[in-house]
């Protein structure tokens, strides 16, 4: 099985620790994104899996690709070319403190690649599963251009095609966010957000208050049953984040099928690193439903992954499916493994 | 608005992370000071502030001059000479083993200062606010008579005077601490300090059981109101802090003006750094106060500023007045934000 | 009084933080070891401590002995030759994920030692006490015979000889480990272990449900029971952890000797680094019988020893006997210690 | 005194040590920039300094800000708003291995800044000297006319202007070059550069053969007299630097005023960081001419002081006057000082 | 172009900065071997490379292979099985005090490997070149027939065989060494090596003074076509490393074919690290005779790949074809590359 | 054969790398001096060594004292009291820019001992050598009369008394030094020092240039001659410190015994740490005289020894015999020991 994704890779530069940004001197930096995430986590989970990407051709951008060789997702079908490598900073938060991420990605080599740069045809030969976000469309309307080609092309020759939500005020208002998602949803047949993505991209509101973590599980079932009328996904998904604090969540999921609808454990994280966490429960889904775990697994599956990589620094889970399921079928009780 | 604060800057050496002293081949090292602390977060929050004090003429004085300028603290006033640099050593404690403090501060070049050394008519020039703590007449005899000093310097130009008690058992007797400050206290405007501070500093005593975190609300306005009566402090605040090991601390105040007691919201913390916590509320209260919030807004303010210190490494409140206001006037729940 | 302890040193290589394997480009790095960690220890509570192995003829080998010396353990009876220095690699686990550990101790200088290299006789001249734990006959058969031969001749000389039943199923089956405890057991005066110990070392079960943290206190006795009849040890005691994550463990332990049972307090611990955790507990026990503390002080002492172990980066434990009895005695409540 | 320097301020990120970008999971942060440099330093020798830029209105921008602060810059005229933080990566040579530098800074804030950003009238108030260098009106068409601005303004007070050529060819085109500082060069009373930048940023060319490190003095004095005579510069001086490899160079320089040429003495350096070398080199000079030196005095003031930046991390010149006085009338011998 | 190389990955434990082992309580850590270093360098240089060992199959060995994966070496041939993680520890010397290396390699899951666990039919389709070095052979009977084995099939295939001498006189004797490699030899195309591997692992000496460093080029003459006649070999090459200290070096080699003898330009080298010099030479070679430049194009570009090697932390040449040329062509002056 | 040094412990902090004093967030932590680096060299190489001071009685004397047991230097005669513990900043200079070190070892517990503290006759049973610097009478006039009383049990009891005149401005005048140094040389059998430490603490002068590192051969034979006609010295011996940079120095040293005039080879130092260089010499001169090598291997050890001392991180010297001897009788070409 092959799994394509496709989106920006950005260098994260991290302060060290819990201190505030530039607190120390100096940054903590990897490579990542929302897609790239994806396509690490599957490869590590034994899956065949390609990134796409337009990176700026110097060492900054060669390094990036490096990152993604390191495991061994397919980097070939990156193209190189003009623009910069994009950027965020990230503050770790901790208890009433938040997280703070501030975006520098204007210009990336991704966001003013042009439609040409990229032959879909040829980029999902021998693939079975296209996955973008919500963030690509939102990068340049080049880029909405591009993702779409790419979902046709996709359809056409028969992958299966998922999109995580994933809306950003900072990158887009709601409004030109469901302009863009309302047209890409139609090639969507696996569905993945929260409740806030459903709310700003796609405009389908129910009255959970996320603010105070109480969740309602009934309202979820609603607009999943909603997405799926209106787009025809097969699937739709939703992470089900508690913040009690910037230091411990509570994290689980549902699934929904035309038929069903799967409710996941829940676990209550003490946080390590929970950016990416979204990315590594795509990941752990589709890694779910192409090796034909039935839904309940599958759900599990994901909301175990995602769970694991909130434990560890980076964006990348870097878990096994052993790791996965050991958790899955376990207790949690984190015992050493020695 | 500026604030004058007036005391000793220290060189903190911190194991880092959770090692004890001298187990790694490095120390953390940072400048700090409890009215130093002040002073920072102050100019922080946008208020003009300056910190009054002696160093030593040589290239640890300077950098410690320059961890205050960084923050756009007035150090013009700041005078240089004989004496050696202050310093702690800190280990951080976690769970239930509690963080150690090793003070090592004897000669500092503060605390040998002569009286001469301060010109307080010209320090005041354009000043609304001094703020001390227990600490400055706890250095020394000079020390003492240079803060009195200043206190009716301060006093007789109308500004406001706040004191931290700040009571440290190392520095001296409760006997003597209480000589000291029941003189400085009649200058006294607002006076902050915890259960301890206000037994052992004034000798006001009332039953709580500090060790045990059983916090008596009664208790409390019982100590303020004699503090009250007979300093005549328009304002005593209280900073309540229960701590159920050294990781998670329940972190709440109350204030009393001569009508009203106003007790604050209560925070339970998962800490990063609780050194300077009461520090950052002291500077909170005076911003709420010197800024005209109303007084449940004042202590709100202090509450939830200090609370987010405790989240950051170091002595300093890193936050800004926009940071406060967000924990203050939302839920503490810690989500990310991009 | 003087205490012997036998067995292994290896090098710790642990990813910094809570990064995975190799996920940063450094591993921190110290020298502990079961037997070492008690000798430790023991040194820190001020008793005369001596700790015997066989080290590899190089720099390794002699920053190991270094690391030991630091603490005063006496290594004028480690012996040096032929092998390499064993060593394991840690990665710290967090929440649900589990901590890591990958032994490569094959072809140690110790565990290719000859019976040979130690002479017990004049080893234990001027020693109360012997203490070995079940990693030493399990790593050769010549390590077996030269444990047996040291217990031979401690029980000779009059020492007390103690054991901690330590099982690691990497290094040998339940089964070949059964055949060698239970002809060293015959020697052991004092027997440490937990539930798990006593199935695997020693064939003895009780119904307890291990994985989900259900303490069965009854179940303890009956075990204690078995041991005190079948080998005569005057002394059991277990340490009692229960695993609610990689972040947070239970942690108490029981006592019984040939009349009574003795449960100590349970301590809530937030884990810096769990490993050791048993190995400073039987320091603890040692100390508190070697100085005739009564049944309750002494497993008091050790539970309290091992839970501030557990809030310390590193094998060793670090404390004192005075940090020991402020947390025993006191309230655990990490206030800083100015 | 007070001078006035304008210009980018850049976060650069270096590999830590000698390893190559991304080699490790770190990278070092600092503020700099060519105009910023000279601030830092002239602040450091004593000299009220004032720098002018724009910055984005966010975290990033203000940590900036803060480190001048340290070094007491005034950065009160500093405004806010749209656009990025320019930075560069930067990876430090060794031997025969060149350092790498990496600009990042289309769409700075800076460079996309309006005219009506910066009230010149008023930011020269009580300045004695105005400061550019070559990089300001290479970032954009607006920053050239800021520039421009700024110079006419500058003269029409009364101060003296000063310019580092700084040729950068990935900023502009030699062309380009050529036909922004003719213009500006009409203000300039000190033009400070290196042959290369007289080439490429003013047309002017002579046979030496940089490559090699062989200096033809006479060749300096005509470029010199050169741009004495087309542009009425009152000095003009040059760096003479001579790469044996990226770990040992020579380095001295010459001034000419319209009278005689004076040559420095020459300091043969093991390099620790040669990034910001120049601008060290003109704040020297600046100090040197504005405190009255003589030009042999000035000359190996600027020199010196160059000298010592170039064995100190980072692109600030932290060294004092007194360091400088130390090296320029002393041996350079680097004994220890006690 | 596709080169495969076979034998060992290591894991490489280093002291940080100029620290004696285990000084500080890390270690840096990454992976390495000759044989890996070369499949490293190519495919740095563009050349499809594939690397064969046999891993370790845990956490350890995961690490190994990604840590190839990251240079687009082809890890999909290497095979796991049973066995350690060889390794060894390195302290760099400086200036007088040399570097000490300890290797810690018994037992490593390649030394143990069978001769089943390469299919070379297979792992050399498609494949131009191969390469091995004296260390092969030299960890264990097993791996010496393996490496003969590799031999003859690559001769049968048509493939060109490189083999880098390598002697290490702690893996064996001259004596075995001999044994082992005149076999070997007569396999070989291109034979590279140094002095002391000629006279240990060939037994050919001729009267240079290795340790003080005179050059003997006529003996490097002699001692090539002794080669070139008893073996066939179509190349000879020798890197000629002039050792004035741990920090200073000159580095320079020759290359012999049947007719000429080429000698290359001399590099001054200010060391950052010279272990895996000669393997990037080997690599800089291969790469110039598989590309077809000329023979003293060949030399040249080794050796002056193997100059920036040794300018650049770790084992691995991380420089391009393009940083190669530069220094080739250019003077080594080590200006920065903005 | 057991040698006692005596005098103060003091903690090091010196700025990471080649940054300046408080530069980065962190400093690096050793503990040293003097006499104890004498100590833990000379245990290094097999002498058994006792080390006598005052510590405070804290964590952070207790740390200290740690550090002597790491090498196992005898410190169960030291002891603990009032006081502090001395201190020095260090900034590791490089090129032109010096070194620099600020004290700060005012009221150090070993400065304000008692002479009741040491008992002379206990401390020196079983010992045959008896070292002391020239910085303990300096420390106060309580530490003189201790070294005095030291020295005269000393010659009492049969012990050879070395001296090392370590002359240091900040902390006394040469006319104390004099005063002091005249009475206690009287004791002296093996003096040792440089020829500022001659002029200063002894008053005889020569007319070398130290500054420009002109070396007088004849002028050290005149100043050992004079020493020892007037204090009766067995032994005077003198490093010869060449200083033509921070990075780069010459070292050799000269001995004279009642006849002769032993010159050493000069080894050209490219520095790693040179802080301790004249410890490691005195310390290699004591091992070369107690294990009776002839006066020529003595020097030559001695300043081996000391070179490579200062090519490691670090006060203590970490070198053993054997690498002492390797570089005394090899070339210093510094080939890696694999």
């Amino acid at each position: 099985m092959r799994v394509i994704t496709f989106g920006e890779l950005l260098l994260r530069l991290s302060a060290p620790g819990y201190n505030k940004l530039f607190q120390r001197g100096s940054l903590d930096c990897t490579f990542c994104g929302g897609e790239a995430n994806v396509a690490v986590s599957l490869s590590n989970f034994g899956i065949d899996s390609a990134f796409i990407t337009k990176l700026p051709n110097n060492d900054v951008g060669h390094a990036a690709e490096r990152a993604l060789n390191e495991f061994k997702v397919d980097t070939s079908r990156i193209c190189c070319g003009e623009g910069r490598m994009g950027l965020y900073y990230l503050e770790k938060g901790a208890s009433q403190r938040p997280s703070k991420i501030i975006y520098d990605r204007v210009n990336s080599a991704i966001s003013i690649a042009s439609i040409k740069d990229f032959d879909w045809n040829s980029i999902f030969e021998g693939a079975d599963w296209f996955h973008f976000t919500g963030i690509d469309p939102a990068l340049s309307q080049s880029m909405f251009e591009i993702t779409l080609e790419a979902c046709k092309v996709a359809k056409a020759k028969g992958l299966t095609v998922s999109c995580d939500l994933n809306y950003r005020k900072k990158l887009w208002s709601s409004e030109n966010a469901q302009k863009a998602m309302k047209v890409l949803l139609e090639y969507v047949d696996v569905c993945i957000g929260n409740e806030e993505d459903a709310q700003m991209a796609l405009g389908i509101q129910i009255e959970n208050d996320v603010e105070n973590a109480n969740l309602n599980i009934d309202g979820y079932k609603k607009i999943a049953e909603k997405i799926q009328k209106e787009y025809g996904c097969k699937y739709v998904a939703f992470t089900l984040r508690e913040s009690y604090s910037a230091s411990m969540n509570g994290w689980s999921a549902v699934l929904c099928d035309s038929k069903s609808f799967y409710l996941s454990k829940k676990y209550e994280i003490q946080l390590v690193d929970r950016v990416g966490g979204g990315d590594s429960f795509a990941a752990g889904l589709i890694y779910g439903l192409i090796t034909k775990m039935n839904n309940q697994q599958a759900i599990e599956f994901a909301v175990a992954a995602s769970c694991l990589k909130q434990t560890i620094e980076g964006d990348f889970n870097r878990c096994s499916v052993e790791d996965v399921l050991t958790l899955m079928n376990g207790s949690g009780n984190g015992r050493v493994q020695r």
